[in-house]
């Protein structure tokens, strides 16, 4: 059925019907929640006083193709790269707004497909989805609210601007598989079948490091974010937002190796400037590393140095110790 | 300039740095920042124990069009539409993020046009803008989240399912008018220049009734909503909420001036139907109803009253006290 047939309030109901099934108040988003969908506005009683917030949109044609991503992997990514955002900042996620733009000949079943994807993200975080609105339009768009909290008591947050001189550079697991999925899905390439689904999934239904984040600020991370730009864009912006220069040894990036095994050197160009892998990277002292490397589950590869010398600049860095340049440096919404 | 030619950071700089310009510590929201635009999410310290958040996109085409609405005037309903879901719960607005669909060649002055609007009404009701994201899109669209606070300590806000047995209905204002200013501005009418001018500000330029909204929670009114939808649908939403019925005196409804000078009779119409009056509709016992004339600056209207009979639906009554029906009952996303 068309969601034109059932009308917006008819799907809104649908919608609102399938969040209030994934209501679960083992968590404290929903047990703080006052009003949720189907008021003019959400509302809710934080315990913690320190609130975060982060928006994002997908786009059809731009972000994501109909013809290579089902619904339901569209609302798992809408949702996470969201919540990677409050990973990226060490917080708690709490509460998702979901702004819809749908041609009205869009099926209902597809809708309610994309919230299966989208639910199976939030159960996993505790978070509730509160409210959005429902729009008409040509293309299909997602945009995605997300609000949190501080992870601790005091307020600390990772941010962009809290790189210091003489921190080291590091990010969680590997990078490249995202854009090595992408690759070959918009180039229709062959693979094994298992490096088939692990690419596929990379960059469909990629996992917001939320518990990282927050153990990243426990352990005395101050400085970090998420990967999305890409790896060499990304830095530049920490670089830029603390006013210093960045030294990246790329022979030390952990490609991902279903990228390598599929792409051969050409991963590690998506690992520098793929972009959305919703990896963590951050800096910190080496002492607050070894740490952090301590109390992760996941693997943590130091890459390079924040230095005082060339403020805003990433320089690259090859195995012989050479700077080398690369042409492009991460994903700009209007330029290709 | 088009946006492709500085791209997305150049792009984020140059509304980053109009949205710093108008920085008012004065503002509890602005005092209450910690981390705003630039980071990969917002932090703000907030002081009230209950927030509140809604979110609303406006798309090109179905919402707006930009051969008759100006890129600032754009800007301003864009905000003005998601302050009016704060001011329906009686709450305080706080923050605003602003997620932009953009073609790449969309003027670079356009879009600080856009700002410059969003900014007009931001500045009158002390709204930080703190984050968003801007992305490529074949249509431009504009989602805006808001988050506020509820105005006073006790959590207590305006919902659409608190209305009881035998509440006056009321609204704030008059209405009619925005859905003329749209028939105006379609159809290309001609009108005498004052009224021209009322009409298209009431389309393009809504006020908030964030002010009315806090004095309708402070004087008792529990259930209340704005009307975006057109009157006779929200008062239906109300209905459904709240599980009871609702006796709509349509010769009672305080028809724009403005509205009925221009389009005679089917100034009604307007005023029932037509919708994104952004004006305030509430249902309370009258002698709450007295209090709350009393206390606000604009005109209140009592229209109907609240029925335990008919649940879910909006009984319409004439001047002789006959039912009457009417054909299409407000705005839906997808029909037309």
């Amino acid at each position: 059925m068309k969601v034109s047939k059932i009308g917006e309030f008819g799907l809104i109901q649908k919608l609102a019907g399938q969040v209030a099934a994934a209501t679960d108040k083992r968590w404290k988003s929903w047990r703080q929640l006052i009003v949720g969908i189907g008021d003019d506005a959400a509302v809710w009683h934080p315990r913690s006083p320190f609130q975060i917030i982060t928006v994002d949109s997908l786009v059809e044609g731009v972000h994501f193709s109909l013809k290579t991503t089902t619904w339901q992997e569209l609302g798992w990514k809408a949702i996470a790269v969201n919540l990677s955002d409050i990973a990226a900042m060490g917080g708690i996620p709490l509460y998702a707004l979901i702004s819809l733009g749908l041609p009205p000949d869009t099926k209902v079943e597809d809708i309610q497909a994309l919230y299966d994807g989208m639910i199976a993200v939030t159960e996993k975080f505790g978070v509730a989805i509160v409210g959005g609105d429902t729009v008409g339009s040509p293309i299909v768009f997602i945009s995605v609210t997300v609000v949190g909290c501080a992870s601790n008591a005091t307020g600390k947050v990772l941010t962009r601007s809290a790189a210091q001189p003489g921190d080291k550079i590091a990010v969680t697991n590997t990078l490249g598989a995202s854009a090595a999925g992408l690759a070959m899905l918009t180039r229709n390439l062959k693979f094994p079948p298992e490096a088939t689904t692990e690419l596929r999934r990379a960059h469909l239904q990629p996992y917001p490091r939320v518990t990282e984040g927050q153990k990243l600020v426990a352990h005395g991370v101050k400085a970090g974010m998420d990967i999305s730009d890409g790896l060499v864009g990304d830095l530049t912006h920490i670089c830029e937002m603390s006013r210093l220069g960045a030294r990246l040894n790329i022979y030390l990036v952990p490609v991902s190796p279903v990228a390598k095994a599929c792409f051969g050197d050409k991963a590690l160009e998506f690992a520098l400037n793929g972009g959305e892998d919703y990896e963590l990277l951050f800096t910190a002292p080496a002492r607050v590393i070894q740490r952090v490397k301590k109390a992760l589950d996941c693997p943590v590869t130091v890459i390079g140095k924040i230095t005082a010398k060339n403020p805003g600049k990433v320089m690259l860095i090859d195995k012989a110790g050479s700077p080398i340049t690369l042409k492009k440096t991460g994903w700009d919404a209007f330029k290709k």
